[in-house]
């Protein structure tokens, strides 16, 4: 029996889960992202359970949405996920999203790249042995750019500093901060009023370093020559950095 | 036709969905059961766009759970709601989980009261214009206690107070502070090792004023006679109370 290169979902979007401009919060699709990818791991045998045989966990080490637009108050949306790469060091796994079912418009890609990290030396862990998953890599490509390498922000004067604490809503089953809470984070450091006026149309965000409960964070953004939005999560210390995002807003027109 | 007085689903709970301690999170559970509500006001025709077509939108003013455990990694769970009570002032809207599908066991309840606001005055609202949703008001009782009057905790010298601000993915279409935010600034002022150690078996929320986007927050947390943790959100000012909450822990036997 061949494995399915291919899993695909629907949701809908009720008026209680939408954000402030009616729209589905990027934290909710990342959650959809990470359970779709981990719901395909499972059929694929390469799911939370396998890998936990070797005591190794699955981590998200890149993402990168562009949108064309969010899902509204009240639409379906559909995901499909497939993997475009696989080798023993990390797996590329891509995402199509759809307005409506899986015949709807295209309006938007996610790219994620994942690693295997061993438990409990929390080191990089070799995908071997899970090499049959090369069978199923998808032909499909991916229409977006792969992400570029992210720079840590500048911390000039008009930099945004938020400092912060790892609370325990933050932690997942990994006993690490998720990416879920990262995210939140980024989006946090920009006002309300910024979302009104524009869409983000681009998101990327790369994991650097684990953190954990407790830990205090240090969150900057600055903006870069090209006025996108950089953010880095570091470590109270700042001698850590948790993840570094590139955010590009985008006026929003009537019809968006 | 006669209309539905109880709507059921049931999810699956994924390794990447679970707390820290592989169980679904209520956060999770809130947005559930908030999603659940709104489904089934949509099926009685009282839902958002009714509401929205008067003005109105229903507003959580109460949500007591009671859970003798959480649903856990891999497991389905599976929610019933039904209207316990609806008058001109307010709605009760009750809710059993079991786990698994809805023939399997039951293991906890919730209750909520909500109410209508006008969305111009922010005032509540009189609901006699959607009267027939008396009619499908259910027999069926829910068994946990009603919630109780609950009260400001001390400030002591032995409170955990913790400052904020409520940023961008805290607000929702209503432009209002979100339940799920409240529910995890409340959960998130006990460390990590008190949620290894217990379960919170019951948590009760009442809101009391709304906070809006850039607003200062400082949350109190103590505890009272009976070992219950007691946290009210405040504004910066300490002015305006937004919610308080009675949060009770209970040591996690070895089967649960």
């Amino acid at each position: 029996m061949s494995l399915p290169t291919e899993l695909t979902a629907t949701w809908h979007i009720t008026a209680a889960g939408c954000d402030a401009q009616g729209r589905l919060p990027l934290t909710t699709l990342t959650q959809r992202v990470i359970e779709l990818a981990t719901d395909h791991a499972n059929i694929l045998g390469v799911g939370y359970t396998r890998l936990m045989a070797d005591g190794c966990a699955w981590v998200l080490s890149r993402i990168s949405f562009e949108m064309e637009r969010m899902p509204a108050m009240h639409e379906d949306y559909t995901m499909t996920t497939w993997i475009e790469s696989f080798n023993r060091h990390f797996s590329e796994r891509n995402f199509e999203v759809r307005s409506g079912d899986a015949e709807g418009p295209v309006i938007g890609h996610i790219r994620t790249v994942w690693v295997a990290i061993d438990i409990r030396s929390r080191r990089p862990a070799d995908l071997s042995g899970i090499a049959s998953l090369a069978e199923t890599v998808s032909a499909r490509r991916c229409p977006i750019e792969p992400q570029p390498k992210l720079r840590e922000p500048e911390d000039s004067d008009g930099a945004t500093v938020t400092a912060g604490r790892f609370r325990a809503t933050d932690i997942d089953f990994n006993r690490h901060v998720t990416t879920v809470s990262y995210i939140r984070m980024i989006l946090d450091q920009l006002p309300l009023e910024e979302y009104d006026r524009c869409n983000c149309s681009r998101l990327d965000v790369a994991f650097r370093h684990e953190a954990y409960f407790g830990e205090e964070s240090e969150t900057v953004t600055s903006t870069d020559r090209n006025g996108a939005y950089i953010t880095a999560i570091r470590s109270g210390d700042r001698e850590r950095t948790f993840c570094i995002a590139r955010q590009i807003m985008t006026p929003r027109d009537n019809f968006n």
